[in-house]
Parts: C-alpha cells; sequence; structure tokens
C-alpha cells in the first residue's frame, strides 16, 4: 500500500510507465517533460505535477534519467510485480483477447487461465494457455492465484460471472460487456471497455456535433 | 446536426440507446427512468435529466414508452444512419476486432474494409470482408465512404495511418494504439481504447487503493 493518488493521476503515470519502458529499451537515457508531454498528450506541466506526487521535484526544461524514472513510477505504482489474470467467456471476442495476450509480453500481468461455460466450444477452442468449464470458476481463481479477471461474456451471464469471481477471491474486474456489474465484495476494483459502445458513441458525435469533437479524448 | 449536447450526456444517452433496443427486442413495452437508472448504473435523476435534452420532460415514478424513447434517441444521436467502419492493421488484435465485427448485427454501424501493411500477411487472411494494402487506405476510405477508422497498427505507425485516414475524408477514429494520434483535420473526432493501459491501471488501482476504487468505473 502506497499513499493515495488521484485516479486521473494514477492513469497518466500507468501510461507514463508504458512509454518509460519503451524508451528505455531503445536506449534513450534522458528525456524531458516536454518531451513526454508531447507523446501523452499532456502539458509539460501535468508531467511534472503528476511525477512530484512519487516524491520527485521537476523543473522546467530539466531532464529526467529514463531508467530511473520507469523504475520510480513502477515501485509506486506495483508494476514489480506481475499479477495473474484470466479471461472469461471465450466467444468471438474472449477468444480474440486470448489470442492477443497469449503470447503477449508484459512485466506487469499475465493471463493465466480461460474459462468458457459452453462445454462443446470448450472442446473445440485450442490455446498454450489452460482452460476451463465457467464452473470452476471459484475454484480455480482461487487456486491459481488470480488477481484480474477480463470478463467478456454474454450481457445476460455478466453479473453471475462477476459473482463467481467474487467467490474466487478476484481483486479486479475488465468488463467487456456493454452492462453494468456489481461486485458483491466492495472492494473488488471494474474498469469497463465496451468498444460497441465506443463506436456507437463516435458515430452520435460525428451526428451530433458537441463542443468537444475537436480534441482528441484523454486517457481518462 | 442537432443541438449539441455535453459530451458525458451523449455517452450516457447512447448506452441508454442500446439498452433500449434490447428491451424493444425483449418485448418490453414501458420503463420507469429508476429501471434504467438500475441498469445503467446511474440515478433515475440522471436518466430522466439526460432524457429531458431530448424535449421530453420525465417526472418521477412515470414510465416511459420503451419504442417511442429508443426512436427518440436514436433520432437525436443519429443512430438511423448506418455508418460504415474499417479497421486498420490486422496483426493479432486487428485481426480480433475484425473476426468480432464480421457478423456484428447492429444497426448503427457496419464493418466495410481491412487493411493492412504487411502484403505477405494480408495474402494468408482470410475473412467475410473485403481486405486491402495499406497503401490503399485513402483511395478506398473515399471510394467506399467509409466515415469510421478503428486502428490496430504498431504504435510507431499510428500517427501515418491516421494521416492517410484524413486524407481518405475519415469522420472519426477509434485508437487502439497506446500513443496519441493527432488528426491533421481538427474535424476528426478520436476515442481511444487502449486495453492492456486499462489492465495496467487496473493493477496499479490494485497496489495503491485510491480513494475511488469501491466504486465501478463509469463509461465516461
Amino acid at each position: 500500500m502506497q499513499k493515495k493518488l488521484p485516479l486521473p493521476v494514477l492513469v497518466r503515470l500507468s501510461a507514463l510507465y508504458d512509454y518509460l519502458t519503451k524508451m528505455r529499451g531503445a536506449g534513450v537515457l534522458r528525456v524531458s517533460s516536454a518531451e513526454l508531454g508531447a507523446v501523452l498528450g499532456q502539458s509539460s506541466h501535468t508531467i511534472r505535477k503528476d511525477i512530484s506526487f512519487l516524491g520527485v521535484a521537476g523543473t522546467a526544461g530539466a531532464k529526467y534519467d529514463t531508467g530511473d524514472l520507469q523504475t520510480l513510477v513502477g515501485k509506486h505504482l506495483g508494476f514489480e510485480q506481475i499479477r495473474n489474470c484470466c479471461i472469461i467467456g471465450l466467444g468471438r471476442l474472449g477468444s480474440a483477447l486470448m489470442e492477443h495476450f497469449a503470447t503477449y509480453e508484459s512485466g506487469e500481468f499475465r493471463v493465466v487461465a480461460g474459462f468458457e461455460s459452453n462445454i462443446n466450444r470448450l472442446e473445440t477452442l485450442q490455446s498454450p494457455i489452460p482452460l476451463y468449464p465457467a464452473y470452476r470458476i471459484e475454484e480455480m481463481l482461487s487456486r491459481i492465484q488470480v488477481e484480474l479477471a477480463m470478463i467478456a461474456v454474454p450481457p445476460e451471464q455478466a453479473q453471475e460471472v462477476t459473482d463467481r469471481c467474487c467467490d474466487g477471491g478476484i481483486a479486479g474486474i475488465i468488463n467487456f460487456t456493454p452492462v453494468v456489474i456489481r461486485p458483491k465484495n466492495d472492494s473488488v476494483v471494474v474498469r469497463s471497455i465496451d468498444i460497441s459502445g465506443e463506436l456507437r458513441v463516435l458515430s452520435a458525435l460525428l451526428h451530433t456535433s458537441t463542443a468537444t469533437v475537436n480534441k482528441p479524448s484523454e486517457k481518462e
């Protein structure tokens, strides 16, 4: 447990971490808040302010050591620890996610299991990652210590699956269904990604031309 | 062009429309703001206020006609018109999106083309939707009147592809890459979906325990 960061700061620092990791991999040794801001779509002032939450004061024009800053952000956000994830619902979207993450390399999380309620479907699926029937969610989540779940089931199954995840001791959920889910355990964190919903919003934005249409959407 | 709606209202009305469409399909004739709020994770007051933007006053406890309300919301958000979408970048994520949307039924948008810069890869892909090499983006977007693009290319190609889309007359982009893209045409609307980024944020939330962790994330 670290000090509490406001959610928008945490979201921006998380994106900053990802970019610093790439820069470090590319051998870039030093970077300014202006350069970071340009890539992340933020002002250099915001970048410096976010970093100051971690106890490091930045001055305009000065450069950060890329490696030191990445380590610092990673430490504060807990990225030194690899978290186990699962994907629940292996229909079209879930299978796609499974394929996307099967070989995804990340130092922060790894997909270790998939679940599907349709046993016939389950038998036809091939994956380098172990797959289980949905009735084993509670058992397997606690046995293999899965902390994060991506839920891609049909909307009408979303709440039941959420309940099972809570029983299995899940800590966080990404909800890919268009419905709102309510974890019975208040400590479970939920984030939502609704791809069709985003397309619909985009479509509505084109039609209604709100005052915000000219600005790229922020990550948060 | 309709009157300008604030972005959060538009996002909520878009989700409301999706739910009303499902209710209508299920034969539900009337629905209250409290019922809608419960499903959409909003207060009944917010639901009534959002609907009032469309010129319909709601009173607490009264019910809306499901069909009338769906038609009204759809008309204001421009959902009577089916918009053509394309997917650019047919690597793991892009192919997954293509598979997801190939048979996706929606009255609001349809995927009509896919683009990939790697010609060898393009030749190995099979899809019921026409696929084209990336150098034809400008030509095809304007020829088949594609309004929306989902960009799932490697980060280093994101800006170049955005430029090509703008040259092809794109109106809106969903950016699946983790980098910020800048359309050269200011009228192009951008929304971002960063799946790995969401996992990273979830992971950080579990670690830092911010004040917001107990609340499901809003769609906006």
